[in-house]
This record gives structure tokens, sequence and C-alpha cells, in this order.
């Protein structure tokens, strides 16, 4: 190669014909948000598509086929775009967010360091979310891909701080360490356990009241019995709406039981956490702002797209003496690209990362805290509408109160095996494009779960969904096909 | 609230006046990426944008001041889609990620399970990433943020197929397995012995020879001594690419040490992994199809946006069997929404997972793998150049062999502090907008090191880096600031 021969690059020969095809692309994913609404939820993915994505590795590339190829896809999401998605916690997504993926995509920002706009926009989403909480300015907070890794961030510094993080170096000796949560707790929380080296085991399952928030009484009990055998109890796990029914653990009480004990008190609030912002579900959650740490989703309630979490810890020597280490190729600079320190890798188990701090400041920006706020009530309103039409219909039984946004019920009828006939309730909606709603157990026994993270959702979407299951169970029940035996 | 009372959405009132602001974000996006290359490389933030960025937490929102301020952003990236960018190593991007990225966000896809389209773009991703390293049909795969986190999911199946996964239980005891890796290895690997509970005493750092490459005697008498010392060798992390001076382990050996000894072999290929489409890096990886896992970056060096990583395992059981875990409320079905098992959160620590899969696809699906191959070669021939342009320069110096895309030097003079002065020279560059390469240390002293990982570089853009590093040299030695003292 001389320096005369041609150089080739991934850049378009033309660029107004790349403009045509971006512009046609955008019209199609817009055209896609705007009929998401309409029509079936979800749209089971063809045999056509199927085969179509199992082609052997391109050799050859063709931007027109893979332009062909990616506008239909689109039809053929989970379907929490549309109004009556009501499965796991979903968020339903925004428009908006297409523009700031444009925009983020034309930067293609790595946020593990350097001195650089995007690092700008993370600090200010940071600093938003301090005053979210009512934290302090001094404290700290990294954006992730969801509570997971939050969640895995806030007790990798809370096992390391009992030792002063020596843990880091030397390891974990397992049996030594404990942790507390209920049993409503979301599995990441024993995930993050396993993956840390304390092993499952080490996370107690507390028992819940009534209302499946964590019983405090048994908390002080086990950790006094866990101090008496010799053992040491490090964190406390509560949860700010808990994945089956919606329950928050009495946050005021876990953070003085976790003061009087000096343990580390982590909130899993996944989706409850920006309840926050809800005039309705704020007071129930006082104490949040007593926390060592909190786990949340802005992709949840907050409808910023896939994939954008948070955690914020109280302490940011903590955090950043976790996951602090930098070599010789990260040096930091005070001037040119390599300021900006701390670097953000500083704070997690993440070197390069994505710009996911735009989508999720231009949501903040673009339509406020006040009406993402209200979304969030009307959702809750929704919920409790839905639970009066199942307490007013005899053959729907509710099955837990109706906490925040969370409604489970089941179809019940005589003599009929109810686990299996609910079940396939669901699917049966589900295949027929009528609603998503998903299942659970509680109480031992199969419940249909409704969800409600979803700005488009219309209470005439909860009449036809109740409508629907009443029907699909009659038919069901009919057909015999569900009998106990 | 009433049935008839208005319910709110975050869609917008008038889809026809979003489509046009969508549309102007789509051309500022895009003329952001033909201006990139023009120009200043790095653009720092001015006080105006860091000012803008401080504002409060927004009560009331409004799309068109966000718009704005989206807009203004655009110009100060660090620098990466700019043909003279050379620092750590980035990828450069392009253009078409804007349209994946945008369909992406249309469909705003969670792919931690369930049945639909997504699902299926990463399966088909998953099968070529196969076919590119030549694993078994039976072997499965993970796409993730980055190389950290494949890291940390290779290594924890790893850790846990020692014990026959009880460790996911019962914890780990610190002190009893080690690994192995050289001295030259990314840092990530040590942040996954921390992760891990395995603390990061349990790497040992086996020294390098002349090229950088792991010492394999070395390698084999460490291992032999700890197994005569009770312990456990559970891992051997190889490097296909080292960060410093772009190093590759001999792998082949690596393959038939952990074979022999029944150890795990890990590839850390973050960036050079991939250079097994080039036809010039391919026959040194060989022994990369005989490694139990490979992490690799596609955010690297096939120029997908950030962020965007792999983690191929050998043993889809062992990967499984490390991380499953379905509570009721994650339950699968056989058909309807939640069928498609197993799900993908089965194979690493995230639930919520947003849709990389539609960049990488659509990356290889466009380019295909033989372009993707001759620009990575390209590079290789133009760190030669480089390489051979510091060597005819009697005040360059080169500081290691140039082994695929990083050509590694340093400017001399005279009585001189060549450490301060080869900084300054780098912050210089970059601060004058001409260049961005950064800095390490080699054989404890400051180089410049220069990675070409960037589809717009041409040898005329080298040509410009050697004499501005000229330039800048003579002028600071002239002023006197870095007389050795
Ligand atoms: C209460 C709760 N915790 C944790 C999670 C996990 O969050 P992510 O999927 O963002 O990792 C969820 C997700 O559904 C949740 O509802
Ligand atoms: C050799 C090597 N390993 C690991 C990493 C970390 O990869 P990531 O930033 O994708 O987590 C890098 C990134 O620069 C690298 O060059």
């Amino acid at each position: 190669m001389t320096n005369t021969q041609a150089e080739q690059t991934l850049d378009p020969d033309d660029w107004d014909s790349f403009r045509s095809r971006a512009h046609a692309m955008l019209d199609a994913a817009i055209d896609q948000m705007i009929n998401a609404p309409q029509g079936r939820v979800w749209h089971p993915v063809t045999d056509e598509i199927k085969a179509a994505l199992q082609s052997d590795l391109p050799a050859l590339g063709d931007a027109q086929t893979t332009d062909a190829q990616m506008k239909n896809l689109l039809p053929y999401g989970v379907g929490n775009t549309h109004p009556r998605f009501f499965g796991w916690v979903h968020g339903a997504g925004t428009p908006s967010n297409i523009l700031a993926e444009m925009a983020a995509a034309a930067m293609n920002a790595n946020l593990g360091g350097r001195d650089h706009v995007a690092i700008y926009v993370e600090k200010q989403v940071i600093a938003w979310v301090k005053a979210i909480f009512d934290f302090p300015a001094s404290a700290s907070g990294l954006i992730v891909s969801g509570t997971s890794i939050a969640t895995l961030i806030a007790l990798k510094a809370a096992r390391d701080r009992v030792s002063d993080f020596a843990a880091r170096k030397t390891g974990i000796s397992a049996g030594q360490l404990v942790g507390y949560t209920s049993t409503q707790t979301h599995s990441c929380v024993a995930r993050a356990f396993d993956m840390l080296g304390l092993g499952t085991d080490a996370l107690r399952k507390i028992p819940v009241n009534a209302n499946f928030e964590i019983d405090t009484d048994a908390l002080r009990a086990a950790i006094k019995a866990d101090r008496a055998a010799g053992l040491t109890p490090f964190a406390v796990i509560g949860t700010a709406g808990a994945v089956n029914v919606g329950a928050i653990d009495d946050l005021d009480t876990l953070a003085d039981i976790a003061a009087g004990e000096n343990i580390w008190l982590h909130i899993d609030g996944a989706f409850g956490a920006t309840g926050i912002l809800s005039d309705e579900i704020k007071p129930k959650l006082r104490g949040i702002e007593r926390t060592d740490s909190i786990a949340f989703d802005f992709h949840k309630w907050l409808h910023v797209n896939y994939d954008a979490g948070f955690v914020l810890m109280r302490s940011e020597a903590d955090h950043r003496r976790a996951f602090s280490e930098r070599p010789d190729y990260l040096k930091g600079a005070d001037r040119g690209l390599a300021a900006g320190n701390p670097w953000p890798t500083e704070y997690g188990p993440e070197l390069s990362r994505g710009f996911r701090a735009l989508k999720i400041w231009a949501q903040l920006s673009e339509h406020g805290t006040e009406k993402l706020g209200q979304l969030i009530s009307q959702n809750c309103a929704q919920a409790r509408y839905l639970g009066q039409l199942v307490d007013a219909d005899p053959q729907l039984e509710r099955r837990a109160p109706v906490a925040m946004n969370i409604c489970c019920f089941r179809y019940t009828a005589p003599e009929t095996n109810l686990n299996t006939l609910n079940e396939e309730i669901v699917i049966q909606l589900q295949l027929r494009g009528i609603a998503a709603p998903s299942t659970t157990m509680i109480h031992g026994e199969t419940a249909i779960r409704v969800n409600i993270t979803n700005h488009r959702t219309r209470r005439a979407d909860l009449d036809i969904l109740t409508a629907a299951i009443r029907e699909i169970g009659a038919e069901l029940v009919g057909s015999g096909s569900h009998a106990a035996h």
C-alpha cells in the first residue's frame, strides 16, 4: 500500500443518498410508533421472518436489504408500546426517545471517562436524581443498564465497606457476611449475592405481612440471632414497589433499624422509587431519603427507552473505593482529553459505556417531572379502577391489595383447576392479541398479574381486558379442558 | 377520575409537527457526521454549555428547548469520529448506526426474555459470532455492554464450574481459587476477580517476553507451584490484542496448557479478537477456536456504536448453570409471550436489556465481514507505516514492536525529562485539536500511544501527526520547561 493507493471507509460514498435512506427509516420508525397503539398487542414473529433471521454470516454486505429487513421487523415487538400491554414491568417508551438516540448515535460517545460533553450530560442527570430523592450534593450516582446491575454495584460497596475495602484484594470468605430482604424481593438481589461471591445462602428471606411488606420485627430478630451466632450482618435490602404485587416496605422503619445496627440499607426501587414524582406515592416512600443506596430504572415508569437504570449512593467515597482502579493506559490528566477526573468507570464495573445519559436527560427535559409524576398517579388510579371492576364481578377474585399500579386477580369457576385455567386465559389474551398481562404465584396459586406502567393505557382498555377475561374464561370452562382432577 | 375525564399521555398531540422535529434532528445528526472528520479533533466543552448543563431539575418540560440544547451538544464529542483520533481503543462509529438506533428506539424492546423479534435478531448475531470464531453450534453467547462485563460473565462461569455450581449458593472461600494472566492484561480482569469475591490477589500476573506476550514457561511453573501449595488453579486469561502495545498471546500454547491442566481458558479479545476477520491477523489468533470463552467488543474495531460487547462460551450448560434462576414472576411458557426459552437473562447478570443486537446485526449485514476485515488490515498497514515514519526520524524513538494496529513511541531530546515532555506533547496535540493519541507507560517510561481502530484514518493523517509532534516537541524543548532536573 502506498500513499496514493485508495484507502476504504465505512462512510457512504454518497451522503445525499444516505440522507434519503435515513429519512425513510425515520418515517418507518415514526409510522410504527403511530400505529403501535392500534390493533393487536403482540404480533407473534412470522415463520418467514424467523427464516430470514437464520441466514449465514454475510461476507458481503448490502445496505438496501439491510434497511428493508429492518423495516420488516418493526411491528414484531413484545407489544409494550401498546395501551393494553400489562405484562411484567415494562415501560412504554416515547417517540421522543428516537430523537435522543439519533443524536447519541451521531456522537458515538464512550462515557467510561475523559473530558467531553456526554460526561456533563450524565453529571446533570446525576444531580437531578439527587434532587429527586433529596440526597445531599455530596452523594454519587451512575447510569447503568438496569436495576440488576445497579443492585450489584450497591451491594459490592456494602460488601467491601465491612473490610474497609480490603476484600477487593483478599476476596470473600463465605459464611461470614449476611444480608436481609423480604420473601417478595426481586431475584436480582440474590443474583448479586451469587455474583459477589457471598452465595445466595447469605441472603436471609424475611417473611412479609398481609400487605406483602417486610415484617420488621422478624427482621430485627433475624439480625439479633445472626449476631449471636457470630455472623456479620452487612446489608438490609428493602423494596419500594415489589414485583409481584407492588408492595412498598416500611422504609422509615428500615432506616431506623439499619442506623441502629450500623448496616448498609439498600433499596430496590426498580419501578416504585420513581413514584416519588407522584403526589400520591411520595408519602409512602418516606424514609427513602435516609438510605445508603437506591437502585431504580428510567426504562420502567419513566418510559425512557431500554435500557436505562441508575444507582444512587449516599457515600461517594464508599462508591469510588469499591470500584476505582486506574492503570497506566487509563491515566488521568488535569488538562486535555484525559481530564475530567474522577471518571465514571471508577464507579462501576463497566469501562466503555454508551450514551444512555442523553435519552434520560431528554425525557426529563422535554416532559418535566410534574407530568411524569401525574402519569404515574394516573396508572395507580387505573389499577384501582381495575380493582373495582374485579371486586364488582363475582367471577373475578382479587388476590392481593392494589398497592400501587398492580392488580393481581383470577377468574374463578367451580370444580376447575384455577391455576391452569388462569394460565391459559393469559396465554389466550396474548395469542389473540387482546391484551398482555403476565402471571405470578400468590399464596402458591396462579394469579393474572396486571401491571400498569403505561402512559397509553386508558380506563376503556381495562374494560376491554375484563370483558375478554370473562369471555375466554367461560369459553375455556365450557370446553371442559380445565376440570380439576 | 371518571371514565370520561381526560387521561394524559407522553405521545405528541400533533404527530405531524413531531415528524418535522424528528426530521430536523436527523438532519442535524447527519450533518454532524459529515462534518466530524473536518477541522479540530477534540472540541473542548465551552463554559456556556457547561453552565447550561447545570440547570435545576425541570418540573415543566419543553420540547423546543430540549431539541435546541441537544443539537448544541453534537460537536462536543471526544473526537472518535475524526480520522486523527488515536486515543485508547475507541471505535469510530458509522452513520448507519443512526438507522439501527432509530428502528430500535421505535420498538423499545427489552431483550431480557419473552418471544418477540428482537430475541431472534440476537440469536442470529450469536450464530454469526460462532461462525466467526469457528465455535460449535452448541456454544452459547450473549450481547453485553462491553468486554468488562463479558469477562465478568465468563469468569463467573469458570469460578462456579469448579464447585459444580454449588458456589452460587454457598459463596466463595478466598485463598483457594487462583487464576493466571500476563502483566499486560487489561484491568477489567482483576476487576472481575474483585467483583466475584475472589480478590485481586488471586490473579497471578505472569511476566511477558520481549514481544509483550505471556511467558508460557513461567505460566506452567506458576500453576505447578500453586498446585504444590494446595491451591486450585481455575482459569487462565490470555489476551488477543493487549491494550498497551497490541500483543497477542500464544493462544495455541495457552490452549494446550489449559487442556493439560483442565483449567478454563478465557481470552480477552476486546479489540484484537475481531481481527480474525482480517487475513493478516487471523493466523496470529490460531488457537482461539479451542478456548472456553472469549470476550470482545463490537464497538471497537467493528465500529458499532457504543456500547456493544459480547461473551462467547463453548459450554452452553456451564454458561446457563452460572446464571439461570427463574422466579415465579418470570416463569416461562411454551406458548404466548412468555415462550422462547431459555431467556437471555439466564446467561448474564442483566434482566432488562436494550436492543443492542439490532445495531450489531445491521453493521454486519450492511458492510459484510470482508470489508470489515479489510479495514482492520488497513489499520495495521497504517500502524506499520507510522512505525516506518518513526524509525526514519532520529528524534522519534519506537518503544515497542508494532504488533497490530498500535505504535508506541516518544519524542526524544537531550537533557530533557522525556516523561513530562511526551505527556505535554500529547496534551498539546489534543488541546490544539490536531490529533488525539493517548499515553501509556512502557518499561516504566511514558510513551505516546497511537492506536488506529479508525476506518476514517488515512496515511496522510499520520504524516500530519508526526510533523506536529516534531514541531510541538521542538517548541517545548526550546522553551526549556522540560529540562531534566
Ligand atoms: C422490583 C424489581 N426489582 C428489580 C428488577 C430488575 O430490574 P432490571 O430489569 O432493570 O434489571 C425489576 C424488574 O422488573 C423489578 O420489578
Ligand atoms: C484489551 C482490552 N481489554 C478489555 C477492555 C475493556 O473493554 P470495555 O471497555 O468494552 O469494557 C479494553 C478496552 O479498552 C481493552 O482494550
